[in-house]
C-alpha cells in the first residue's frame, strides 16, 4: 500500500507544504510515498519558503542540544510530545591539525563526528525524522532496510518508543551490527543477499496488506527520511560560527547524505542564516572501489549510474544501485567538486590515520572517507589552502574486523618489573 | 619517582587549595602523589569552600557543552588552552519509564547514558581532568593501568593531544577493548596477569627514572583523576533542574565512583547550587557476583575489605582490591543505601531489559546496574516511590561476546515475497 493518510497537525504545522518529484516536478501532499506516479522519480520534500525564512539564529540557538533545534527547518517533529527520537544530533566537529598535516592540508580541517550519536552513526538523524513523520502519518511499527546501522538506530528507536520493530538485513553483516540489532527486541530478519535485495524485497512487502500499519523508513517515507541529513550541513555551519565551510568531503551510499549537505546550505543562505563563501562551497564525494558506482560515473563524464555488485569492506556504503546518484553527481558537478574511492587496504589505512592524528575511531565508512581525502589532496582536485571538513558517518567499533589484524598490544610481558625490562620498557 | 612539580598557573587558580589523606587528615600541596606520606591513605583533593561558592548556575549553563561547565568545581583545566581532553560529559539523561515498570518502581525512573561519551564510557571524564592536571604538573606521557575502558580513552586523549601513550592491561581483555585501544598508535602493554597484577606492576614502574615524564593516570595523578567523576553527580543534578534525586545506583570497581557522585551532590548542596532531597539522597552499589568484595564487606557489617581474585563477564567492573571501597562503605551506609551483585545471567538479562525498554545498549557493567537495581527493588532495599537515577557507564558494542549467544536473527530467509510467508511474516 502507499498510505494516503491526510497529515494530522504536527505534520501540517511544519514548513514543509508537500513532496514534488526531482524528476519531472509533479507535486503530491505529505503522504507516505517515495516515487512519483507520473515518472517513477524519487519524491522529494518541498517547503514553504516564507516559514522558512522565519527561523532565525537566535531560535535555533535556544533550541535543545540535538537536531530538534532545526526543527523549523525539518518535516515534522515541530511539537516535542510527537517525536519518535533519541535525540541525536550536536555532535562533536573536531579540529584536526594533525590529520591536516598529514595530508597535505594547509587550510583548517574538521571531522564531523557521527559516531557519537546515540547508535552511533549519523542514521539516528534520518530516524528519528522518518519515524516522527511515520507517527504522524498514522503507522504503528518501524521497519528498514539496512546495511546495519540503520537496523541498529530503527530498533533502538522503536524500543525507547515502546512501539514494534521489524528490521530486514544481508545475512552477511559485520557481527556489531547484528548483535547490536538484535539486543533491543525486535523482529530481525536476516535476508540471503545483498543489500539490494532486502531494498528490493522491502519494496515489494510495503505493498502487502500485512504492512499495511509499517513504515519503512527508507521506503515509504523516504521523502521525510532523507531529510534528516540536512542537520549534518546545518551544524557544520553553526559549528563554525554560522559560516559555510569552503568544502566538504562525505561518504556515498545512495549518494543522498551528500545531496542534503548541500542541500542545507543552500537553504542556509537562502533564508539569511549563512552567507555562502566567497567562491562557493565544493562538495567531494568518497566511496569504496568495491562499490563505486557513482564514483565511476562521475569520473566517466556521465550521470548514467551502472549499477554494481558491492564487495569489500565498507559494508554500510554497499549500495550498488544507489538511488541519488544522479543528484549527487550533480551536486558535485556544479560545486566544482570531484568524487574518487579507496581500496580496502587504503580504508583501513584511513581508519588508523584518523585515530592517530584526531582520537576518533571511525567505521569503515569514516576510513573511505579520510582515504579519499587523502586522495583528492594528492590530485589536486581539492584546495589545500581553503578550510575543509570531512564526515565521519559511523563508529569503529561495530567494524572491528577491518582492522583487528593489523593492530594489537605492541608488547606482552609477565607482570613484574623485570618483565617490563626484558620488553625494554625501562630502557 | 613522586613529581614534586610546583602547580603551575592553570592549577593554581583552580580551586583546588591542596591534597589532604583520606585516612589522617595531612596535607600536601597539588602534587603528583596518590598516598599519604604518613599513613599510606589515598589522597584527594581539597578545595578553598569560598572559590567554590562562587560558582553560579548561570556561570555553568553559559558554559560548554561537556564536562568543563564545572570547571570552577574541578582541580584543573579552568583555562581551555591547557586541556588535554576529548570534551567529554553533559551525556543524556533517559526518562525510563518502561524499564521502571519492568523492575516495580513506581516513581520516575532515570538512566544516566554516559556510553554517549566520545570513547564510550565514563573514564574521558576522569582521563580529560587527570591529563589536564598531568600536563600542568609538567608530565609528557600518558599512562594508565586498564580494565579496557581507560586504555581506550587515555590512548584516545594521547591521540588528540599528540602525546606519547603507554597503556597497560590484562592480556584476557575483550578484543573491542584491545583494538579501540591499538588504533590510536600509542604504546599498548599486554600483561600476564589480572588488572590488580596490572596496577600493581605500574605502581612500581611510576617510581622509574624511565617513567619520571610519565604520568599514569589512575597512579600518581590518582586524586586529580578522581575529581573527574564528580561530574556525574554534577550533570544529573542540573539536568534534572538543579534538582538532587532521591536515590542513584552505581556500579562499583574501585568504589570511587560512588563516593564522588555522592561528594558531588554534597557540594551543590553545600555552594547552594541544590537543596538537598526532604529526606536526603540514598546512594546503592553494584557489583558482579564475580567481584563483590565492596558489597560483601557491606552486608556482612564491616568495612574490612577482602580482597578476591575477579571472574565473570563484567571485566570493566573486576578489580578485587579496591581502592575506595571502605569510603563507598561509608557513604551507602551513611545515606542509608545498600549494596547487592548479580551473577552473569542476570547481568545479561540486564543488558538486554535495559535495551529493549529504553533503546541504550550498555556493556556489562550497565547490565550489573540494571539487574542490581531490580534486586534492590525486590528487596525493598530501594524505596520505588522514590525518583532514581541509574548509571550506565559504558557501551554494549566493547562487550558484544557476554550477548552474541543470546541475540541474532529472528528469522533467516531468501529474498523473495515467497521466502517471507515461508516464515510467517505475511499472516
Amino acid at each position: 500500500m502507499t498510505s494516503t493518510v491526510n497529515a494530522p497537525a504536527a505534520i501540517s504545522a511544519s514548513p514543509a507544504k508537500g513532496l514534488v518529484c526531482r524528476a519531472c516536478g509533479a507535486e503530491y501532499p505529505l503522504i507516505a510515498q517515495h516515487a512519483c506516479y507520473e515518472c517513477f522519480g524519487p519524491l522529494e520534500v518541498a517547503y514553504d519558503a516564507d516559514l522558512l525564512a522565519r527561523v532565525t539564529r537566535e531560535q535555533i540557538e535556544a533550541g535543545p542540544q540535538n537536531i530538534w533545534r532545526y526543527a523549523g527547518l525539518l518535516p515534522a517533529g515541530q511539537d516535542p510530545a510527537t517525536r519518535v527520537t533519541l535525540d541525536p544530533g550536536l555532535t562533536p566537529l573536531v579540529s584536526a591539525p594533525a590529520l591536516a598535516a598529514a595530508v597535505g592540508l594547509r587550510a583548517p580541517l574538521w571531522v564531523k563526528d557521527d559516531s557519537a550519536n546515540p547508535t552511533h552513526s549519523f542514521k539516528d538523524r534520518v530516524v528519528s525524522v522518518a519515524l516522527t513523520a511515520a507517527r504522524g502519518l498514522g503507522f504503528t511499527r518501524f521497519a528498514c532496510a539496512s546495511t546495519g546501522n540503520l537496523a541498529n538506530s530503527v530498533a533502538a528507536h522503536a524500543a525507547r518508543a515502546g512501539a514494534p520493530s521489524i528490521v530486514f538485513i544481508p545475512y552477511d553483516l559485520e557481527q556489531g551490527k547484528v548483535v547490536t540489532t538484535a539486543v533491543y527486541g525486535g523482529d530481525l530478519v536476516a535476508i540471503e543477499g545483498s543489500y539490494d535485495d532486502v531494498n528490493r524485497l522491502c519494496g515489494e512487502l510495503v505493498e502487502t496488506d500485512e504492512f499495511e500499519d509499517t513504515a519503512f523508513v527508507n521506503v515509504n517515507v523516504r521523502p521525510f527520511y532523507a531529510e534528516g541529513s540536512k542537520t549534518l550541513g546545518y551544524e557544520v555551519a553553526e559549528q563554525l560560527g554560522w559560516r559555510i565551510p569552503a568544502q566538504v568531503v562525505i561518504p556515498m551510499a545512495s549518494g543522498e547524505l551528500l545531496t542534503k549537505v548541500d542541500k542545507a546550505f543552500a537553504e542556509l543562505v537562502e533564508i539569511g542564516l549563512c552567507e555562502a563563501p566567497e567562491d562557493g562551497w565544493t562538495v567531494f564525494g568518497a566511496q569504496s572501489a568495491g562499490c563505486n558506482p557513482i564514483a565511476t560515473a562521475l569520473q566517466s563524464g556521465t550521470d548514467e549510474i551502472t549499477p554494481v555488485k558491492p564487495t569489500g569492506i565498507a559494508k554500510s556504503l554497499n549500495i550498488g544501485d544507489p538511488a541519488a546518484g544522479a543528484y549527487a553527481i550533480e551536486a558535485v558537478r556544479r560545486t566544482g567538486g570531484w568524487m574518487d574511492y579507496a581500496d580496502d587496504d587504503e580504508i583501513r589505512a584511513g581508519i588508523r590515520l584518523l585515530a592517530e592524528t584526531t582520537g576518533v575511531f571511525a567505521e569503515t565508512a569514516g576510513g573511505t572517507t579520510v582515504a579519499v581525502l587523502k586522495k583528492l589532496v594528492e590530485s589536486g582536485k581539492l584546495d589545500p589552502e581553503k578550510e575543509t571538513v570531512v564526515y565521519n558517518t559511523g563508529e569503529g567499533l561495530k567494524t572491528l574486523d577491518a582492522i583487528s589484524e593489523l593492530v594489537g598490544p605492541t608488547h606482552r610481558i609477565k607482570p613484574s618489573l623485570k618483565g617490563a625490562r626484558e620488553a625494554g620498557l625501562l630502557g
